[in-house]
């Protein structure tokens, strides 16, 4: 009974990410229309969200900017395109991959840019580089997370020493990114308390970022948020990879704070994702994803059997657990 | 983390309920091929699933034989024709609605029925009813649940008078019924808590039957087993009114008793389940859902919308609170 009474009550710490465009635009190579994004910003404003990510700062010279759409680079001026000078209290986030950003050359001085938060996203393996981006981000002037990713295929030893690790730098919050669709709730619960202790000892916060592969992202999000968490992900219509992510019908919905309204929220869904849908852009829980999440692997050969448009589940799951 | 250790082992106690034939009939009309109820019994059968409910024992003076399938009336000898003399260890269920069944005429004695067990469901406001079906089928041999319904819009101290008459009988289980997919895990952890310690007072077990209107079927589902809930229903592909019911795939895949196999159950989907979503049968999570459960709504609004092919949700949204 944890967190019954805060159910009829709301922490106002709280902050809503959308992460649309950045999650769901791996899944049509974020290929989205102009209309469609300004759409997303005008329809956050009124729902009350706190953070909007826009894309990934992704490298041009990894990357070849002729084969994804614009917000897999969100370069300043594009965003600027959106937003103007985005005089809302909707601030705007990017996501940096570890070792996919050109973070020292296209991450311009805050003042300079229409962005207020980097989000680093890491694995376990590569903390130190993630130490440096953040480092950088934040000297810049901006806020900054760390997103530790495929978080369900660490040990708990390394976890807790790399959190450590970050939380000593001027990072605002440490992220959970249970990238697999993996975690039950109780055990979601465990890799909570022990962010929070480390964020507890250093001043920080704890976000979460679930996916969708056994319809426990939006559960997931709420046992965190009864844990402690206060950043959180949500995508509109749990539009991301794969079986996809929290989806913010759900999670403004649940909140308490008057501030978050999920009426516009339906709006868009009606106007905006079911185009997405017709057009033939896939997303959601399927049995394959659900395969993947129990074995606790990448979505990626799920995201292959779903593109092959294969429903040959049962043998799908002999082709995964052949080759385990 | 109350049940983080039963996560690395089970409970052999839990029971597992297919309610695909029964729940899944409220979105078909119970038109279910003969093909099809053969290939779910043998399914069951190799995914060891403890329980398969054919469907209602519906009153043939009230309902029109000839507007359904045969499912909704489950005579002895058409759930013959599929189980012969079911020497197996699956056990035959069926669902008696009080006020909608002739349970003196129609339930024969245990010994000349295939049946095994006999589900009583109520609502708050006819448990005196459901007593008398309830001591009907236990005089006659049967195995009993009382399920009632509709539990998320009653208040708790009438819950707890009804469930303490109730279990005076020889119910085997008192079962939680979400209907309206209304309730957060922490508020059915509530729901359990008070029906265990009722359950503890007479000796006898609890269950769960939960909707997935806002993602949170399996979420709750495996919440209830933490909090000791030994009767859970599920569905495959979690088929079900309106937004469905707990999937079986997720369901098994979670269980950690070896008698339970997920792998049977994705043949089934693949092979059986796919064929119903093809011919245009609909169930499972959309907003018009969400919309009613977090009202705390029965679905039948947003059942008429989806049969009305209709994606205006955020209309729809307007036209729920204006009745409200």
């Amino acid at each position: 009974m944890k967190e019954i009474e805060k159910l009829m009550n709301y922490r106002p710490e709280i902050r809503v990410v959308d992460a649309t465009l950045r999650d769901g635009g791996l899944v049509n190579n974020f290929y989205f229309s102009d209309e469609f994004v300004r759409a997303l910003y005008l329809t956050n404003l009124r729902a009350g969200v706190d953070y909007m990510e826009f894309g990934y700062k992704a490298s041009r010279e990894m990357f070849d900017e002729s084969r994804f759409g614009k917000w897999k680079f969100c370069k300043d001026e594009d965003i600027r395109s959106i937003v103007g000078d985005n005089a809302t209290d909707l601030k705007i986030a990017v996501m940096a991959d570890v070792g996919r950003c050109d973070y020292k050359n296209d991450i311009l001085p805050k003042n300079e840019s229409p962005i207020d938060m980097i989000r680093v996203a890491t694995y376990i393996h590569t903390i130190p580089a993630a130490i440096d981006m953040i480092e950088n981000a934040a000297a810049k002037g901006y806020e900054t997370t760390c997103n530790l990713m495929a978080l369900s295929n660490t040990q708990e030893k390394d976890l807790q020493i790399a959190m450590d690790l970050v939380a000593r730098t001027d990072v605002r919050a440490l992220y959970i990114v249970d990238s697999f669709g993996a975690l039950y709730p109780e055990q979601l619960a465990r890799v909570v308390d022990m962010f929070m202790e480390i964020a507890a000892k250093y001043g920080k916060e704890v976000g979460v970022h679930v996916h969708n592969n056994q319809q426990l992202a939006f559960a997931n999000t709420i046992e965190a948020v009864g844990d402690g968490a206060n950043f959180l992900d949500a995508t509109y219509n749990g539009m991301g990879r794969g079986a996809g992510n929290c989806a913010m019908e759900l999670l403004l919905s649940f909140l308490k704070n008057p501030k978050y309204n999920a009426y516009p929220v339906f709006q868009f869904v009606q106007n905006q994702m079911q185009k997405l849908k017709e057009e033939g852009i896939v997303w959601g829980y399927d049995l394959q994803y659900l395969m993947t999440g129990i074995l606790n692997q990448h979505p990626r050969t799920a995201i292959a059997f779903t593109e092959q448009k294969r429903t040959d589940y049962a043998n799908f799951y002999c082709e995964l657990v052949e080759k385990d």
